[in-house]
């Protein structure tokens, strides 16, 4: 519970079956909550598998990634001096493929780092890392409770927010400059309504076919592209 | 054999250990060439697997998918007498889940045809079909013998040609206009010596970071994006 609640990135839970104290099940709702994937055993396993032998019937995978501290990591942008700078918040991508991707194309398009909310996300677990091809090196990621505080305070920091959403403004008729942050949302779900009312304004990637449905990792590259190379223009 | 040289997409070949003749190690390497899997099984397996029974020691598991003529899906836009036209080539693409999403971009983007090696590329199999999300049902894909021959028709048939690689014309500088084809390269090879030479020229996205490496359909999706946007400007 204690590394849960610390937001230590725990890449699979394997719990003892048969647990019913009201504890346990604390600790299972929790890591649900956060999207960890759970996976049941009996005793025997984790006996087998825990090195102390002190499991009270939970072994937890952990990957050691040093998040960054939101604040901070703000704070540091606004001294710094800089005119123009991109951040980017994903509300809710779950798919540890396509947040390593955008990992990736986040370090290409030199944004300033990125911020995905502590429950109902992926962590920067193992698989991120390994598909963000080193990006996840240069990239500093904040965890933090509340996407919509977080969308606050960078308002409060000078920073115009824009939600990347289907019916919004087009992307190539939007001026984009000074501090800019883009709010993707989630596989298929989208930004969430609270949050995307939040934003400064909704922006879109004009489509030409049937389907016009991207992959959240393309989106946010297109978008991230778009919005780059308008700056300073 | 039959169906290796006519271009059927064979997702899996199970062959029997042991298969020493020359047909046999013909049909091997020719599905090698290909970029098969091939998985080498006990014979009982493939005994056991074969409905026919008559497997000569060979079982190909295959994709209904039917490919473009390529003539003909180029004859047919130029008759068509529309002004602008992109049609994709792709230099290698040996990742399922890569072409997939990179058909899906395509789609969205107003592709109007994607041109594939028989060789040395993955062909369009289920799993490229289930990443593609749909858009394999809207995009045409033709393979060819010979991306540098294909190139040779675009050309011969209006279209201007870009390969997408490094070091090349930045594309928020370049003016896209009319009939385009752009070339991208495999997985970290890039688009072959030869095959650039025979672009009219070379595109690149700008990059602002410190690894600069974009996977395929991501990049696909920004240079696609980029030109469209340009078109009739």
């Amino acid at each position: 519970m204690e590394a849960l609640k610390a937001g230590t990135t725990i890449d699979r839970l394997v719990v003892a079956k048969g647990l019913s104290d009201p504890s346990s099940q604390r600790i299972i709702i929790e890591a649900k909550s956060r999207g960890v994937k759970i996976f049941f055993r009996d005793k025997d396993v984790l006996e087998r598998e825990s090195v102390t032998k002190k499991h009270q019937g939970f072994l937890a995978e952990i990957t050691d990634y040093k998040y960054a501290d939101f604040e901070a990591m703000i704070g540091k942008i606004v001294e710094s001096g800089q005119s123009n700078s991109m951040v980017l918040l994903l509300d809710g991508i779950e798919d540890p493929h396509n947040l390593g991707s955008i990992m990736r194309v986040a370090e290409c398009m030199g944004v300033d780092g990125m911020v995905i909310p502590r429950h109902r996300s992926v962590s920067v677990n193992e698989t991120v890392i390994k598909v963000s091809a080193g990006a996840s090196q240069h990239m500093q990621v904040a965890k933090v409770t509340n996407l919509n505080d977080a969308i606050g305070t960078l308002k409060d920091n000078g920073y115009f927010v824009y939600a990347l959403e289907t019916n919004g403004q087009d992307i190539t008729k939007t001026r984009f400059d000074g501090k800019i942050a883009m709010v993707i949302g989630g596989e298929g779900k989208g930004v969430h309504a609270l949050t995307k009312k939040l934003c400064d304004t909704t922006i879109s990637i004009p489509m030409y076919g049937k389907l016009n449905s991207l992959n959240a990792s393309v989106a946010c590259g297109i978008a991230l592209q778009v919005a780059k190379s308008g700056m300073g223009k």
